[in-house]
């Protein structure tokens, strides 16, 4: 394991376990994680549902769930600010130093790259359903998801009804 | 009549029969009407053509010709937030004290829902034609549309040239 | 009477006599007025204590039992921009077309004239202690300050405690 | 002691013992603490010397060196919103349901207290000294800071030359 | 030739031939020309790959080879603001005074008109490949772009790896 | 002389003696200089009483009179953005590529330090009356300003009057 801290940029909405497997990945390669919850001023929207709120409790239960040590993940809700020439000065104001980026995003990798850090991708876990989007989509249209996400996001967007609000906002001109 | 306010929200691009339908209907429930003008920092693009003073004239012409009294009325522009966890308490904080909240708008009422509201539909009016977009289309399109909004607001926005307005915005690449 | 509307801008922290002298005063040489609630997205603040719903039920109950005829006042929220060369044209987009501009702050005035507007001074009217300034700080002095606000004004800020909400903002760091 | 989340914000420039004796009061009386770390976009000014990235790391060291589990503290960084009517639901957003509002703050106990939360004093703890205010002036100034911070926080400041940073701050027309 | 200044607004993502033709046309009607990079905030998406000081490195290095006297031209970043109704005003404030405003832009040509400017059209270039949005979408697909851009913006581009970011950024989600 | 740009960035409201100076300093080190403008969007308050298009005027004007070449010099407009910690990667998003950074500025200094640029001090010239706040408090109060200001700079600001605004904005609560 290398010395120094990885970060992880994601939405997580939801935090699917794809997520939690790169999780256990980076883990494996760096001694802490940075994982930062981006977007995180936005919800109650058809791509971003959940507030920063919901997803930091979704994502922390999943990780105690799956025996991760606190200690070693740093949990930062990071606002977007749309300024993409800003963009890494705000994840660096927002985060503790890291050392290397792990991202498939292809706008993540440039920005980082064009920075000087040295970017990793993640290796893909069943990308064809671990994917928010096609989670959301599912949510939606009332087919199969909670089997794609940690138990415990399981229970907590049962609990909180999130699956109702997704389909009310699939439903508005606005969000 | 129930005593109290109730809230009514909506861009009024342009301000329609529908719209006048639905505050009488509020009226008949409700001592005193809320109508909020949203997206009040929005004008000149092709959803939002008419700025909020444009918009305030449409409206308050053709509740007067209406015969409503305007002590019963509460005409507040508030600008969008974006952020929709907080856009229950912009609302509460740009009105006057509100009891019910009316709206067919899904994101409206679920917003409104979670922070404990009673939230009410509206019954529609003609709703094939009376829709805001579908009059912008017929404007651009040079349709009938006057037909559709209450007479005064048909005088303004030939006045004041709205229809070639929203034509030229219509073709811009920006708006 | 001259023709067309006058606009008048404040913050109305709290609307006070002064005010509304004031717009008995422009009533008397326009046909309509155009009363401006500025900055309104702030509250809770020791120099702006009240919502802009707040401002809202105060100015309208005040005008009402003043016998001022709803139809002539628009009363209109508006957002502080903080950039100064975009201010005219918010309240511009803002409001009803409006002819001239009554104020005695120095920098309503040089923008209003500087665009080109016909700008008016407005008569005071016990300066001394109709100020807001003035007003707040006797509120948290626990000094008088009833008989200097419309009657509906006094009432309104008792019911809604608006003295200890002052209060407690003027021991605050952040306020 | 209670079942439920205690809310403490603060913005910690820097964390010193005050803070720390708060939050295991505040966890002899909760389940979990919300730390919240407010003003959280600012930084390099001398009021916010500190980045939102340092100061997590200053205050979980110190946690961590205090023997507190992070299982019983969320740590969220939160950004000012500068509109007060909207303070609340900002922070409802960003973080876990809580149940009680841990403050000696006046603007942030009004502000909960109008929103219908339990808002409670927190005990100083060697005020006098224990002020961030305070000890940034001492950092300024070359008196003596350490001995009222958390040990693991001196560190950090020290290996950082945050209090060189601070004195540079001291000296800008700007910050 | 008239006096006074000519603006002329545009992203130029990037700057082409067609532009370096308007602005040639311009001086010949008007003394100088004030040329406004617009969206100067926005960088690394799909539509705006270029930071503003790219986009000044190319315009400048472009007129001069061109030999075009850098006394008769203003090179002016200006931010959007998103809110139509201060657009002119935003302009104004930041550019030296002009009377006459080029462009072949609806909204830009409404809202100029509607403030009492005298507007112009400029004569297109080569329209159909002369437009940044096709040279864009050029660069990503691999096809000849370099010929309908001044011949030092294509060194520019080609040194500074832009086309690899213009296709990264295409591959990206959010970008 | 050193390769590559130096940058220098200030508010220049008035641009004066001093800062002209600078520039011609600045220009016997490096090949080019790169002039920001700061604070851009602010103006008509005391302390930034000029617009950016007005203060463009004036700084070249300035230039060119004392035969300065545009060719090595970069004049560019650049809002604040208030995050400082955002502060050095806005400017290098809105400007040309520059190695050395000249500035007596200590939040400047200190931001471009940690961000690993060189950082050279300005010989003051005549530092007691050349400040650009000492200047506009002696327009304020009718004492000699114009022999501290290139003479394009008294010329323009005086054709303009200037001097009234800012007297007018002086008086102003809110400027």
């Amino acid at each position: 394991m290398v010395a120094g801290r990885g970060l992880y940029v994601g939405r997580f909405q939801p935090f699917h376990l794809g997520h939690l497997h790169a999780v256990r990945k980076i883990l494996n390669e760096v001694e802490e994680i940075v994982l930062v919850i981006g977007s995180a001023q936005y919800s109650h929207d058809i791509n971003n549902p959940f507030t920063t709120g919901e997803r930091l409790v979704m994502i922390r239960e999943a990780l105690l769930d799956d025996k991760i040590d606190l200690r070693r993940v740093w949990l930062v809700p990071v606002p977007d600010v749309h300024l993409h020439m800003m963009w890494v000065a705000a994840l660096e104001g927002y985060t503790p130093r890291f050392v290397t980026v792990y991202s498939n995003e292809a706008l993540t990798r440039r920005l980082f790259t064009e920075a000087g850090y040295m970017v990793k991708n993640i290796p893909f876990y069943d990308r064809k359903v671990c994917s928010s989007t096609e989670l959301r989509q599912r949510m939606v249209n009332g087919k199969t998801w909670e089997k794609y996400v940690p138990k415990k996001v399981a229970i907590f967007i049962k609990e909180t009804n999130g699956v109702n609000r997704l389909r009310d906002l699939s439903k508005s001109d606005k969000a």
